[in-house]
């Protein structure tokens, strides 16, 4: 069965479709962060008003709670958290490196103690696959050591190979669960779950093409790049993952995890990228910082006191039609839960319609002039209230 | 101009229609109450789904933070807030009593410091009255002194004839910003502003009845009752409200101010009362209590951890429609913002939709009916997981 069906091409961008047991993911797209079963702050109503395809969450926390033995009891995550469309579970490994307390690594896997209560866990290649089997999402990630930056290319070169042999453990897990209905299969809380392989090799590119040759000849559904976003300067995060895309086969998806600001994502989608997560949009949303087309506005400022404008005057999502800068300023300033459920819906739209206007320059041929015109109005930092920014009304 | 239609009588109970500027209101009616200009965990399209009418905002918040000079020039709080039904603001006096530091309480009025910034500030009949024509609510509230209780009959007795004099001060503040559409009326952001007198005197029948007189005396717009659900036993609020109820106007709604829980709704109903208002709804929702026919469920309880039903079967809210009492119970224990919305969510219209089914029996003469089916039913307390609980499925 195909995986992925590329429907358009423009230089190295793509528009295509990724098929899942729970329906296709139109791409480029960009999937909203449900860490613990739920994207922060909005509800699946509001996702699917904002036009997400596909969410990902995080294997690391709902093992640890409310436990995958018990979702797996209520029918699997979809039922559980009342998502219907596709859902994509990391492995947990990122997580693992990143929140866990008293790790111990070894060649088995990681044992840790939960940053929550402090119990006894372990994850290996065949535990985050069964993990992710019994969550029942459409996508599972083989387990990988996410290398850390800066790294040295010996550090990146057993890190690499690390990830290497465990993503032959995750894919053999994974092909026996997927087997037989009446044997391990029966784990499998969604038939058919796809499985994705990891690119890892740091910043070096021989690593990567190393990376890469010996990930694919496992042969995964599909590759996401993993390994950036972790501290590096952006051009070389994309000069990485623009290597690392050409290196993976052009008839699957190409994820890049854990990436990242609006523009990157247009950067990367020009560098022949399908796939994203990033936890920018609804953690920054908390924060209290906005994407709009002109660039983040930190609504915290003191010149959207008295601001009447929306936070985006482009923007037709329901935070920008009914809400105005003063009042959303206020609701921060005031710590109201509304505030954050506003802010979140406004982020998820914008960065949901920003990957369907991709789609759709894409798909007319016009992504270069999109990108172009995209760079031109967006700026990585906006000061509110500047005369510049009046400007934009 | 009439305030109130009366449409129907079953016995002390009525159903009407209030009438204000931003629109009528269906009484009874319960208002959720958007302390700081938002219902904390919702947005005004999710109180309109819910079946909001009217919702209170709190003048001591909004004159602290975010000014309510700041809201009246961005046109008023129907404006800032996004919520075009009616508003009725409470007169400050209850949160000064409540929230404010360093009170020094006079005849000219309360003198205290802020307790978010400690700055210093004062109420005053006249500022009180002057903040809330600036905010542009449909109904302001005179300014009164909660009576504490308990207090003795001279205690009581002290401050209900201070409430009286500060109610005649609030009344002649509102006629002079009332008048003059070029004058001091400039002041007033929502024409037509009603303004409400409130009744104290504590658990005395005597002052109870002195301070309706001469409150009605005054010539309000309509009358609440104050001082009450301050910590006195349910049957005292009952009696005491009831007690009031009878000596107000029968062509005017009547306001049991900061009640209650849905059976204490239910029997000021049979008393005559048509409005209410109240936090538990909204904050109860983030500390994991929900309301259900049955009574509140604590969705804390071990016993939720596996239930797949919803809160309320009987329930068709969103949250009820889509997602199980284990999913909330997650939600709650992983202190996801996601569940205090969807917690919200379901106390909102498990609150009016009881006042709806409340006008219902009361248009179609079947309150009585509705009244002791409703308490066969509601529990106070209700255990989780209990068989009792699950034959209810």
């Amino acid at each position: 069965m195909a995986v992925f069906e590329v429907e358009a091409r423009d230089g190295r961008a793509r528009r295509g479709r990724l098929l899942t047991p729970h329906g296709a993911v139109e791409t480029p797209a960009f999937m909203p962060v449900g860490t613990a079963g739920a994207v922060k702050g909005v509800t699946p109503r509001d996702l699917v008003a904002a036009g997400a395809g596909m969410v990902l969450a995080n294997t690391y926390h709902l093992h640890l709670r409310p436990g995958d033995e018990l979702i797996a009891r209520r029918g699997g995550l979809h039922r559980f958290m009342g998502w219907t469309g596709p859902i994509l579970t990391d492995s947990g490994g990122y997580q693992v490196f990143s929140l866990a307390a008293r790790r111990v690594i070894g060649e088995e896997g990681v044992r840790f103690r939960s940053h929550l209560d402090g119990s006894e866990h372990e994850l290996t290649p065949e535990s985050a696959t069964e993990i992710q089997a019994r969550l029942g999402s459409d996508v599972a990630m083989a387990f990988d050591e996410c290398t850390p930056w800066p790294a040295s290319v010996e550090e990146a070169r057993l890190s690499m190979e690390r990830t290497l042999r465990w993503a032959r453990r995750s894919r053999e897990r994974h092909d026996l669960l997927s087997g037989s209905p009446l044997g391990a299969g029966a784990a499998m809380t969604t038939p058919g779950q796809l499985q994705f392989g990891i690119v890892q090799g740091g910043m070096y590119p021989a690593l990567r093409e190393q990376s890469a040759r010996e990930t694919i000849a496992l042969g995964f559904h599909a590759y996401a790049i993993g390994g950036l976003s972790v501290g590096e300067p952006t051009h070389v995060m994309h000069d990485v993952a623009g290597a690392a895309a050409v290196l993976l086969p052009s008839d699957r998806p190409r994820y890049l995890m854990g990436v990242g600001m609006p523009d990157d994502l247009v950067e990367s989608v020009a560098r022949g990228i399908d796939l994203f997560d990033c936890v920018l949009p609804t953690r920054n949303a908390r924060n209290g910082q906005l994407f709009t087309g002109r660039g983040p506005l930190s609504i915290k400022a003191a010149a959207c006191a008295e601001d009447d404008r929306p936070v985006d005057p482009d923007c037709a999502c329901y935070t920008c039609s009914h809400f105005s800068r003063a009042y959303l300023r206020h609701l921060h300033v005031a710590k109201e839960i509304t505030g954050a459920v506003l802010n979140t819906v406004h982020n998820l739209h914008f960065y949901l319609d920003t990957m369907r206007r991709i789609r759709d320059a894409i798909q007319s041929g016009a992504f270069e002039r999109f990108r172009q015109a995209f760079h031109h109005a967006y700026r990585r930092r906006q000061r509110p209230g500047t005369p510049e920014a009046l400007t934009h009304q």
